[in-house]
C-alpha cells in the first residue's frame, strides 16, 4: 500500500506553460495555424507531460495484462475460459492482433500473467507476475481480497517504473481475460451511478436473452458485494479483475514518471477509471485511443473528460486500439519536431489576419 | 481525350466474391468475428481491389499536385500567391507536413508541378508536368480551356500508370495551391446542386465578411461560366483547377490499374468527385482518409457514398490526411496477412453462437 501512496503523492497536474510553449513552436511551422488539428494537440500534450521541449517517442511499449475471471462460470462469455492462456501463448508466438499492430507501429509488446488460471512456470518471454489463479465469481462474493487488489496495482506501478528506467517513452495498455467485460461494466456502473443495463455491452448480434442474463449477473454482483464508490480499492477488489488492476497501476506509475499512457478499449478504460478515482490528475497523462459502440465506454470516457482519437469499430482489446492511437500521437510529435518553420523554409506568412486560414491552398 | 476514354473503359466494379473470400479468412483469425471493425473492411476491400488473395502495401506513394489559381487575385486566401512555389520547394526540401507524415507511414512523396505560376526549370526532384502557368480567374471566365483540363487529367493517368509499373501498391492524393478551396467549393456546388454557402468553408476564425465575399466570388464564377453538371470536363475546365484535375486523373488511372487510392481532404475530394462523375465505379477503388469541419467535404463524400477513416480536424491538405489513412489501411492488410488462425495458434473457438462476441475477454 505504501508503494501506491508514494506513487499517488508524486503525481502532479501538467504545467500549462508547456502547452503554450509547444503551441508557439507549432504556430511557426509551415502550415496555417492549427491546421493539423488533433496532431498538434497530441504534440503539445506530450511536451507538457514529459516537460521536454523536444520529446521523442521512439521507444514504445504496450502492456497486455492477462487474467481470468471466476464469473466466466456464469456463462457471460461466448468463449471458453481456456482461451485466456491459449491467447497468452498466441501473444508470445507473435500471431495475435496486438502483435501485428504493435509491429506496424514499432512498439514492443509485454505480456503479463497477472492472474491467469494456468501454470506458466518456465514459459519464456512472459512477465511472471501472477497474483491469483483467476478471480472468484463476483456474483457470489468479492473477486479478490483487498491485499490482492493492492498487489495487482503494485505490479502495474513496478512495470511502469521498470520500463521508464529502460528508456521507454510512451506506454499503451491492453488486456486479455475471458469474461472481462462483465467486471468492467460493474466498475462503470459503480462510479458513474448509471443503471447496469446502460453500461453493459450488447456487442454484435447479442440476443435480448443473453444481454438480460449478463445484466442480472452484474446486478447480483453489486448487490452481493456492495462496493463503495468512495473507495476505489474496495470497488476493484470486490467487482474488478487482476488485469484491470494492473492497467490501473500502470497508469498511476506512468503518471508519476511523466510518461504518456494510451488506453485501449472498454476494459482498459475501466482500469483507467480506477486510476482516475484514486487520483484524477492521471487524466493529464492519459490518452484514449479509440471508442467503440459500447455505451459504457463512452460514459466512462466522459467521466474522465477524455476524447477518443480513433473510431474504427474495434472491440478486440489486447491493446490493439492503443497501438494505433500511439502511432497518431507519434505522428503529432514528429510534426512538432521535424517540420520546417516559415523562416527556415523561406515561406511567406499570412498577408492579413482577417481571412480564414482554411482558404490557404489546402 | 482518347487516353481518358481508354482509361474509363477499363474501369470495372470490384467483384463481390473477393470480399467474401477475404472475410472468410478474417473470420478464421484468432479474434471474435468482426472485432477489428474497419481494419477488416479495409483488408477485404484491398483484396477485392487488387484481386490478390495475399496483397501487400509495402510500396506507397503520395502524389502532391501543385497549381496556382487566378481567383487568388480576388483575395479569397489568407496567404499570398507566392506561397504555392515556396511550398513546392519546402516539399522538395523535406520540411513540410506531408514529408513528415509520409516518412512516418513509410510512403514516398511525389511532387508534381501541374500548373504553378512559377518557372521551375532545372529544379530536381520535381515532376515537371506543367500544363498552364496557373489558371485564369474563374470570377471572370473559365479557369482553363477544355484541352488544358483534359491534359491535366492525362497527367494524373500517366503518373498512375508509371507508378503502377514501378511496383507501387497504394496511392495517396494531395494538393498545394493558394486559393484552391474556392474552385473546390464551386465543383461541390455544381454536382451536389446545393447553395454555394452550404459547400463553402468558414474555417477557424473566418469573419462573416470574408465568408460572404468568398461565397459571392463562387456565385459569380458559376453565373459567368454556367458549368454543365452533366459534363464533368466542362465543370473542371470552367471552375476547377490543375491540381484538382491531376488528382481526378490519378484516381481514374488507379481505378483502371486496380490500385487502391486514398484521397485527402476537401480539394482531393473535389478531384475525386470529378472522377466519380466521369465514372462512378471509381468509388470502389477510393478510400476517404479523413473528414474535416468543412460542410462541403461531407456533402461530397455523401454523394460518392464514401465514409472517412479518420476525424482529426486536419485541414492542411498536401496529402497529410491521406498518409495517415494509408497507415490504417495497411494495418488492416497486415492483420489479414499476419494474424494466426484458430487452428494455427491452438485457440478454442466460440462455445456457442448465442452469446455476444463482445463478451470475449477483450
Amino acid at each position: 500500500m505504501s508503494r501506491i501512496k508514494e506513487t499517488l503523492n508524486s503525481i502532479r497536474a501538467c504545467d500549462p506553460s508547456f502547452y503554450k510553449a509547444a503551441q508557439k513552436r507549432l504556430d511557426n511551422l509551415t502550415k496555417p495555424q492549427a491546421s493539423l488539428g488533433k496532431l498538434e494537440e497530441f504534440a503539445a500534450r506530450v511536451v507538457a507531460i514529459t516537460e521536454k521541449m523536444e520529446p521523442t517517442l521512439e521507444k514504445k511499449a504496450i502492456f497486455t495484462f492477462a487474467g481470468d475471471h471466476g464469473v466466466a462460470e456464469e456463462g457471460v462469455s461466448a468463449f471458453p475460459k481456456e482461451v485466456t492462456p491459449q491467447m497468452v501463448f498466441n501473444f508470445l508466438g507473435g500471431g495475435a492482433g496486438i502483435n501485428v499492430l504493435a509491429r506496424h507501429v514499432g512498439a514492443d509488446v509485454m505480456v503479463i500473467d497477472i492472474g491467469v488460471d494456468f501454470d506458466f512456470e518456465g514459459v519464456e518471454g512472459l512477465a511472471h507476475k501472477k497474483v491469483v489463479m483467476g478471480t472468484r465469481n463476483i456474483r457470489k462474493g468479492p473477486a479478490m481480497t483487498r491485499a490482492e487488489a493492492i498487489r495487482c496495482i503494485e505490479v502495474g506501478i513496478e512495470l511502469a517504473d521498470e520500463y521508464a528506467g529502460r528508456g521507454y517513452q510512451i506506454f499503451g495498455t491492453g488486456d486479455m481475460g475471458i469474461a472481462n467485460t462483465t467486471p468492467s461494466s460493474a466498475i462503470a456502473a459503480v462510479f458513474t451511478k448509471r443503471p447496469v443495463e446502460e453500461v453493459t455491452g450488447r456487442g454484435t448480434g447479442i440476443s435480448d436473452h443473453a444481454f438480460r442474463d449478463k445484466v442480472w449477473v452484474i446486478e447480483d454482483a453489486l448487490k452481493v458485494n456492495k462496493p463503495d464508490p468512495k473507495d476505489p480499492l474496495d470497488v476493484l477488489s470486490k467487482v474488478g479483475g487482476t488485469e484491470i488492476a494492473g492497467i490501473a497501476g500502470l497508469i498511476l506509475g506512468a503518471s508519476a514518471k511523466r510518461i504518456p499512457v494510451v488506453i485501449d478499449g472498454f476494459i482498459s478504460t475501466a482500469g483507467a477509471l480506477i486510476a482516475h478515482e484514486l487520483e484524477p490528475m492521471t487524466k493529464d497523462y492519459t490518452f484514449a485511443a479509440h471508442t467503440s459502440v459500447e455505451r459504457g465506454h463512452w460514459i466512462m470516457l466522459e467521466r474522465m473528460d477524455l476524447t477518443p482519437i480513433l473510431n474504427l469499430n474495434l472491440r478486440l482489446g489486447e491493446g490493439t486500439g492503443a497501438a494505433l492511437g500511439i502511432s497518431m500521437i507519434e505522428a503529432g510529435v514528429k510534426i512538432y519536431n521535424e517540420m520546417a518553420t516559415f523562416g527556415e523554409a523561406g515561406v511567406s506568412e499570412r498577408q492579413d489576419s482577417e481571412v480564414p486560414a482554411e482558404s490557404k491552398g489546402a
